[in-house]
């Protein structure tokens, strides 16, 4: 089994050597191909996850799997016309390889140019979801990467069925089927992690703890979904209809997502006449708010629960929200770098210099103004697909597009020119004009 | 001794929050004051470097360190005039902080902007030589970046003077003094590398031993130098003089360093012709040659020594060069895809098209066509400044300049837009405009 994993890395490898000269219309043909197939395929497809759900269910009574992820696995016709759509738009987007990043000319005849490329090889270890596997392989294909996928054990006949179709789609248009493999067994996840020679990016999809084995559990570069403890910050000058709608929005839109804010940061000289309409507002909403002892005075009649020890760190994902008095912007800036997970963070002010001040100062990956930290998002920021939000610093920050699954190379035309006759005397010099890139 | 490590990296994250909000003139103005100072203390500073000498001087009397790194460590006058040259030039480059990227119009007033920004605090972990101490933080300051440096034993006393004198160019300047600190003692190595909260990127300047510790011993971003296996292709279609002369500039200009040639692939249609031409000019150069079977035979009349096993993996680093007859292009791709190191690798051909496939099918940081790979180096490319080469394919990749040492965040300016507004029926709908940059 051992040597069985490695085997489909080191096709998944070839595969992406290949697939990195291929022309994006022949990997659009095999995205098209690929989504005629899932589609007329739909009655197999379901077939394959009802066994999946039969199994799922005997998990689900003996306590291995809860209801909720039961739910996620169970594929409908719905789903499966929606993978279909978002297929055929991923092919859509424009290619995002061979772009010339930067053209300069070192000398006559001597010009280089920054190419994007693919990464190579990508594992995506998830749960449950199906559509996780044409999602993902979509979005590969689209960056021309080779794509291994181990799906959660519930899931594997699901995931199966899907891969053998996309496998048969990349066979039609004359790409190397390896492109999309699957990779099944729990042992399988350790090995994977091992491979940094074969393996470029792991991307964990699912819960927590998923992600944090992976990270932990591996040298290969990992694009992790974030933990979001995102804050909103109420200066003293702004306008307060203004922040109770961006703080209802933000907290109540979809609190289960990662840019739901948690903690309201609330300039000490509006608190008296800010925080009345506040609860107001968010007790219309169903919000339970949690505060800060000067939250609880100004609240007195209320019996607003104290925010605990460690509590500012919380990712709640549900409607409760922590809210906190600060002495100043400088204050609630060194709250949310202390508490914060670098996800987004908005200001809600009229006073366009405390904004600019929060803008800069704040080291998030997103910092906003007067905008719900909701936006924070692929779609929304107009990236056409979204591989996921990272609260990495490096390689890709914030939401990530397609570019994300790309990196570049530097190619040098020449004419025969040597390094050595432009050091010492007489030597030649570099002219280093930047060229146009289109 | 634990707390104080943690202590000054707590410091130095603090210095590097006032830093990013800092003005490209002061960061600037800081670093001129700094050139100035080390100018005006040269005494002191030789004195300084005396006393490590000293130490070194029985540290090579008991084998602890070589007579090379002894000749590293020692400072001169030239050393020090140099040292103010340098920072003087990083100074004077272009901001690398604040640059936009991308605008995108979301929305009327809604407005998004990818922003690069300092990463925060960047540990340098280096050996023997005392100007990594100015030039990494000099690369910090204009990036504005906090830096914490960890010089080796033997150089302790040099690094010392001169982080001290730049750290009065901070007070003097206004800046935080500790935006640039000093850490020591063998035991802080591990106590940084495990403070992935503080430490935003760690760079190793040293021995190829102390890279790969660096690697293996943290989750912090490592921005190593790399291993370099360059390989030169000689298509069948190459011009042999060409040829030649690109083959001795890449293995004798510099045979110590990474971008130098380690082994050239000879087509088979010209091995015949070629490889006693190669083997007279390499002789000429004083070069030992080794090669494959073929390349033997055809030089059969020269005792050319066998490539062991493994050894295509060599980087000799010397005036040594392996020489392998492969069938076509692709062979040549494979055999740089099995044992190279994907830094950079050079194709010579006269045939364009073969040029171009491999320019596309070779996966490594730098692929070039009829040119030295002397040429992968940041200065060649017009960086103006290198902080160092990367074979990690995230991030930064090739030789880095500044940009390397940045990230960005994304920066909305609203007018209290709310992100339930843009879904459901009669949702507002994006405009995702691009906005000119400048």
């Amino acid at each position: 089994m051992s040597s069985s994993v490695r085997d489909i890395a080191e096709k998944s490898k070839r595969a992406s050597r290949l697939l990195a000269s291929c022309a994006d219309e022949q990997r659009t043909a095999a995205m098209r191909a690929a989504a005629d197939l899932i589609e007329q395929n739909t009655t197999a497809l379901l077939q394959a996850n009802a066994q999946d759900l039969d199994n799922a269910n005997r998990m689900v009574a003996d306590g291995e799997i809860t209801a909720a992820t039961f739910e996620r696995l169970r594929l409908t016709e719905k789903k499966i016309t929606e993978m279909v759509r978002s297929t055929l738009a991923v092919a859509g987007l424009p290619d995002p390889i061979g772009r010339v990043l930067q053209r300069t000319e070192l000398d006559t005849n001597l010009v280089l140019e920054k190419v994007t490329c693919p990464l190579g090889v990508l594992a995506i270890i998830f749960e449950a979801r199906p559509d996780a596997v044409t999602q993902i392989s979509t979005l590969g294909l689209k960056s021309a990467n080779s794509v291994m996928l181990k799906p959660g054990r519930e899931v594997e006949r699901t995931a199966h069925a899907l891969v053998e179709i996309i496998r048969r789609a990349l066979r039609q248009s004359g790409l190397p089927e390896d492109s999309v493999t699957l990779v099944t067994g729990r042992e399988s996840v350790l090995r994977l992690l091992a491979m940094p020679d074969l393996v470029d990016m792991v991307i964990p999809r699912g819960s927590k703890q998923l992600v944090e084995f992976v990270q932990a559990n591996t040298r290969i570069p990992v694009l992790g979904h974030a933990e979001g403890i995102c804050h909103i910050y109420i200066d003293a000058s702004a306008d307060s209809d203004m922040a109770l709608a961006i703080i209802d929005d933000a907290k109540t839109d979809y609190p289960a997502a990662c840019n739901a804010a948690e903690t309201v940061l609330v300039h000490r000289q509006i608190a008296d006449a800010f925080l009345p309409k506040l609860a107001r507002r968010l007790r219309s909403r169903q919000v339970v708010l949690r505060g800060c002892e000067t939250t609880r005075a100004i609240l007195a009649d209320q019996a607003v629960e104290a925010v605990a020890d460690g509590e500012w760190r919380a990712e709640y994902l549900d409607l409760v929200l922590a809210v906190r008095v600060v002495d100043s912007i400088d204050h609630a800036i060194e709250h949310i770098h202390t508490y914060g997970s670098a996800h987004t963070e908005t200001i809600v002010a009229e006073d366009s210099i405390a904004a600019e001040r929060f803008l800069a100062g704040v080291d998030a990956a997103g910092v906003f103004h007067n905008a719900s930290t909701r936006f924070a998002d692929g779609y929304r920021y107009g990236f056409g697909a979204e591989v996921g939000i990272s609260t990495s610093k490096l390689h890709a920050r914030g939401p990530v597009g397609l570019e994300g699954l790309t990196t570049y190379k530097y190619i040098l035309r020449g004419a025969g020119q040597l390094a050595r006759n432009y050091q010492g005397p007489n030597a030649n010099s570099f002219t280093h004009k930047s060229l146009p890139i289109d």
